[in-house]
């Protein structure tokens, strides 16, 4: 797996994610991909609960902004961020749908796994709500 | 597992890494743990090759600096650090050992996973020498 096209890849998800766009997100999947987010909940698995979970996800008003650069190891890429709930770019989408908990920020790290097609085979991610989520 | 025993643990990691404490290090692991640093190259199995690993590793001269939070899922711990080797608070002995890289900086992010009793069973980290490796 060439390391550009898993940092382009990266940086796809971050792009697609910022539009809203969930049909976008789930094509960088594989057919058979697992997604676990957070790491211990139960897994996402095969690209219809993949669709459904980020079609949830995007209707957030939430904003992604990368935080350092994307690590790549063998055929895996990691990377830091914050999500950016009801505030940034998307406020008035948030304050539209009048979010029960109001402006928060969560740090999470991904974890993508790549087959050789460059496609995502397993993504996890990692954060806790009562560790990593700052009410603002 | 607790969440503030596994921050406490990321956080003695980087204070025994700088401090150059290899057995301390070590003694932050499971007897059967794993180490694959990074992710796709040999794994070191069990605290003799975990023990090796480090006492090499402090000896470079390197400097951890974490970059932003620790984030916590389930039973594991996932956490960015940027490498500072030849460099930082260790410049005289870096320069001593007559490194023949130079400073540079790499770009890492680890994972750790728990078991009950607070030991680390797995490390995996996440870095390319060719994408994430900055010379100064």
């Amino acid at each position: 797996m060439d390391h550009a096209k898993m940092q382009a890849a990266v940086q796809a998800y971050f792009d697609l994610f910022n539009a809203a766009d969930a049909e976008g997100i789930t094509n960088l999947y594989s057919d058979d991909a697992m997604v676990q987010d957070p790491y211990g909940t139960p897994a996402k698995n095969g690209k219809d609960e993949i669709r459904a979970f980020y079609s949830m996800a995007v209707k957030s008003g939430s904003h992604l902004v990368q935080e350092g650069p994307t690590r790549i190891a063998g055929n895996r890429a990691a990377f830091a961020f914050t999500v950016h709930v009801g505030g940034l770019t998307q406020e008035s989408k948030a304050v539209d749908m009048d979010l029960p908990m109001g402006k928060m920020q969560i740090d999470v790290i991904d974890t993508f796994e790549f087959n050789d097609d460059g496609k995502v085979t397993a993504m996890t991610a990692y954060w806790d709500p009562s560790v990593n989520l700052r009410k603002l």
